[in-house]
């Protein structure tokens, strides 16, 4: 692994843990096991790798959304495997809970690869509801766009839900339940 | 408003924008206008305030959501209700997005309000359902409690979409989605 993508990964696990203010450019030097020179050869400064480390969690969720809705089965199985994938509930989105983070939310430029994540997510949920609608799976009056947004909804809720119990169960209902509405939802 | 008052709203309200680590004596003092012997004087140190700023808050959410949920009309109406409550979506959910926050998640104690908080709502939430299903409202098949966490799951995730996008619309499209979806299974 090359020093900047050991940099960009030692970013990641440190916004993960301790947010954008709680993160220094030394933890960051010391996980990634890089030197400062080393660190502003690669990068402009924490934010610079704060973006790339953004940047890269966000595709790697997006290519682990891709996967469950664009393969086979029906809409709603479709929707089922997104919902159900295995998570690590008490972890939380690595992307998601950058949204809590005032200093993310108060930069234009950081926020812009959580923004984009979301957006293409919830557009990406809302063309599979209107697959099946068009398909005959759902109830011509569903509106694809509140039912793909109450699907991402459902996936992020679970983690804050998660977090506040200490333990991954209301995770799971909460998913659970959003499969068992999905299902109700069928014409 | 008393001092102990003044010192606890101000705690809320840089909790809310700054988080825990953000958040020190000098500004809780500041805002409150209170000098440092007065906050020692009520107040054992930063966390201390915290937990009475975190349980304030919390008993605030639980007093609006027991409002909705324990008013008139059938369990549908009753789930709406508290789905399409006004809410400040940019701003976020003041107890949610302390789930988010290291320091709060790390100690036992500050998490605590907030866990009883989310624990209480998923029952409350849940025995509305468990109601409606008594009622004949929903089929028998629907499991209460994991319907109860999606509906929770539903608000704070919409939270975490708006706050991504910086804009309202994702939450209002979430929490429509959630009511549609609860309209579904009605039997």
């Amino acid at each position: 692994m090359s020093t900047a993508d050991r940099l960009i990964d030692a970013t990641s696990e440190l916004l993960w843990e301790r947010g954008y203010t709680g993160t220094s450019p030394k933890a960051i030097q010391r996980l990634a096991g890089a030197g400062q020179g080393s660190m502003y050869h690669h990068f402009a400064g924490k934010q610079d790798l704060a973006l790339a480390a953004i940047r890269r969690t966000a595709e790697q969720m997006r290519s682990a959304a891709e996967a469950d809705l664009a393969g086979p089965g029906t809409a709603v199985e479709r929707i089922e495997r997104y919902l159900l994938r295995e998570r690590d509930a008490l972890r939380g989105c690595p992307v998601g809970r950058l949204t809590q983070d005032p200093d993310i939310v108060a930069s234009a430029e950081l926020r812009a690869p959580v923004d984009e994540l979301f957006d293409w997510l919830r557009a990406r949920l809302t063309s599979v509801v209107e697959q099946g609608r068009a398909a005959g799976e759902f109830e011509a009056s569903l509106d694809p766009a509140a039912v793909g947004a109450a699907v991402a909804a459902a996936v992020q809720g679970g983690y804050v839900l998660a977090r506040a119990a200490g333990s991954a169960e209301p995770f799971e209902q909460a998913v659970r339940g959003a499969v068992s509405l999905i299902r109700a939802a069928r014409s």
